[in-house]
């Protein structure tokens, strides 16, 4: 039964994408005022079936960290309003000419963005979510099947019907978003690679791992966070603190919290009882002998690193501590342990710094400031995809531009290929007519 | 010994690529000259090497086609020459900053375009494919392992002594072009995720759809190409008719060859005898019981098309014709038994043309135009890693842009994210320095 459901839910997002092409962008945004109106219309409703669904998962014990993301109080229901509200008025991407060039005479070769198609978000019981997704899902152009978690089911369902009563008043395909609810849906969708362009998981780094190895459909997301940071030589002791203690303790749950911190040989003895001081006991140092050593001799507690300690995402107030001889070193550790998130270098040297942030091989790269920075929101994007560190389509924190694609608009009067080919053949002109998207784009 | 030995030219490959970082584009373009240079000089000895080839696999019977193809005649080699020394002149797009936005006073993020990293090419017994992918690889800062077909094993040897010859001299990483030629390695290879970032098979649909099924790594490609040419109720018959012919004829066993042709009701009578006429017993028509009847009447021979004919990439001097009522229906045609490669559309009205672009998901959508000219040369690339019909990415021909991602680049001055959260948070400026890569480049 439930097979044939998530299969008929992925198909009718199918066909509404098919029926999408007429939906101008003037239309989509309207969709979404709508759906703002009555999402504050349906508040009652949606609170009430909110409380319901906060207090079945304080019984069945969901941790506090879950219960707070699944919890609606008014003021976040009214931020979520207000960013459905704020994606409407964005400028619209999809539909751009990107590039432009005149192969011959009559024959003009568009380059133009558009949605990706039907794109699945899998996540975990957070309504606000939800929204967003759905947001930009509809002001991109894209179809989207929503699998949030069970926990928030009424206030998904509720949710729902207010995105959907939005899309069917606007002359949207209302197809274009679907809700799935069972945890075999997720499964099932996994398969569907004919149906579903794009998943884009939110969610703890096994469950996007499993998501990564049992789907062939692309996956836009993260299975890890091991952000580093690294205090070179000439570090300014104080802000390198600073950014460290931000870095570890500002949300340390987040996958762009520091994980492992290494520091070099040189500024250790003055860095290393700084930090720790500044840490206050707020976090467990694992160090390694040399850290160790330094941090003893000043009177502060740390435990012995092992192996494993070094790539590990902790996600807690534990970070791994290591001493390393040189930049070059700093980046090779990265590089080896890292994964390809967000690192960065703290330091007053401008060619330590560039040689780092050429050196390595990740989708954010920092100097002088905390990795906590990456984020779609602090990106300047608005509204947040997810983060990838995958290296195609979309690499880091991903907005709106992470659900379009583009296609080839071939504009000719009769062209033929056999005219420029063998004896004779006409040349093309290949005259640019706007800028390659790629490449500077101010030349 | 086998899995050893390809194992190791990745992690060569993987080494090299993390020692790309200071070699800069002038470096690049040098030793692009020098691989130019060393093929000159060594000509006649890759000659003397591909005679070799060529008389093995003439003994071991191989197709006249796939003998052309691994051919290298005087001529063919100054083109192979020359295309190196192109790629070396065009202008760079690695190293480029795409977009550019202040978070704050201070804190500046930059998104610039980088090399994907590690990538595996493997194609047929094509010394000028194996050039023509080295050259893009050194032009954009990439790692490539090159798997070229066995039956061009002594060309590719001669050749890639020059490549290696021409690193070693400019100073790039020598280990940056590896050569595999065992057909064990392939399967090694597609399960080196870890290790390579990017497939780029080029041969059959079988074999593509194989290397597709078979690895977790991204695959850069197509495995069918179906295209379409649809004969709108208001075409041009004139140009329709060399339109059909030039897709159908001029290279049919190329991807973007048409292999179906979609013919509007109330121009049938008067398109399919001109089209066949023209076409002069070339080709052979699979027609749908309409449009059979329609040749009959008008004494031409076609077989009658069975269901599997529509969907089907014949490769060859075959194509089947379907009558259809509407531009609606020939568009829900090609998206059901196409395959996102390249459709076109003939007709006069705008209407009709605009709508089938729009609604057509393909890498190509034509008006008037064969799709024969879906390839990065007629594109405008200069040369071309590969055709697309996936939607991330890159979509469609792809040149050196399709050999690239991109990295953000934070540069603070100390900057914490606890500054911009809780009470009194510090207000994020998001002042744009440069316009975003997606989104229209004029702005």
């Amino acid at each position: 039964m439930m097979a044939e459901n998530s299969l008929k839910k992925a198909q009718e997002a199918r066909r509404a994408f098919l029926q999408m092409a007429p939906v101008t962008e003037k239309m989509r945004n309207e969709a979404l005022l709508k759906m703002a109106k009555l999402l504050e219309e349906k508040k009652g409703r949606i609170l009430v079936s909110n409380k319901k669904d906060v207090l079945r998962a304080r019984r069945q014990g969901v941790s506090p960290a879950m219960l707070k993301r699944l919890e609606l109080s008014e003021h976040k229901f009214g931020e979520i309003v207000h960013g459905v509200e704020s994606v409407a008025a964005q400028v619209g991407q999809a539909g751009k000419v990107l590039s432009s060039i005149m192969l011959d005479e009559g024959l003009v070769l568009e380059q133009v963005s558009v949605p990706i198609g039907v794109v699945c978000a899998i996540f975990e019981a957070r309504p606000d979510a939800l929204c967003q997704i759905s947001a930009l899902a509809i002001k991109t152009g894209n179809c989207v099947i929503l699998k949030g978690g069970s926990e928030a089911r009424e206030t998904n369902r509720a949710i729902f019907l207010a995105v959907r009563g939005a899309l069917k008043v606007s002359g949207l395909p209302p197809g274009s978003v679907q809700l799935a609810e069972s945890r075999e849906a997720v499964n099932e969708l996994l398969g569907m690679d004919s149906l579903i362009d794009l998943i884009i998981p939110r969610g703890g780094s096994a469950f996007v791992k499993y998501i990564m190895d049992n789907s062939k459909i692309p996956v836009l997301g993260h299975s890890e966070g091991v952000c580093h940071e690294y205090v070179d030589e000439s570090a300014d002791v104080e802000k390198a603190v600073k950014i460290c203690v931000d870095a570890k303790t500002n949300y340390p749950a987040a996958c762009n919290a520091m994980e492992t911190l290494l520091v070099h040989e040189k500024i250790a003895e003055k860095f290393l009882p700084a930090f720790a001081k500044a840490l206050g006991g707020k976090a467990e140092l694992r160090a390694d002998p040399q850290s160790l050593a330094i941090l003893a001799k000043n009177n502060f507690r740390a435990k012995k690193a092992i192996a494993g300690d070094f790539g590990r995402e902790f996600s807690d107030l534990v970070l791994s501590v290591k001493i390393v001889k040189s930049c070059d070193e700093a980046i090779s550790h990265i590089n080896r342990f890292g994964s390809k998130h967000t690192d960065g270098i703290i330091t007053q040297s401008a060619q330590d710094a560039e040689k780092f942030l050429a050196g390595v091989d990740s989708a954010g790269v920092y100097w002088n400031a905390s990795t906590r920075f990456a984020d779609g929101y602090r990106y300047g994007k608005g509204a947040e995809v997810g983060i990838s560190t995958g290296k195609l389509h979309c690499r880091g924190p991903g907005g709106a531009e992470a659900l379009l694609t583009y296609k080839y608009i071939l504009r000719g009067d009769g062209h033929v290929v056999s005219d420029y080919t063998g004896d004779g053949a006409k040349k093309f002109l290949h005259r640019k007519l706007l800028p390659k998207t790629y490449g500077s784009p101010t030349q």
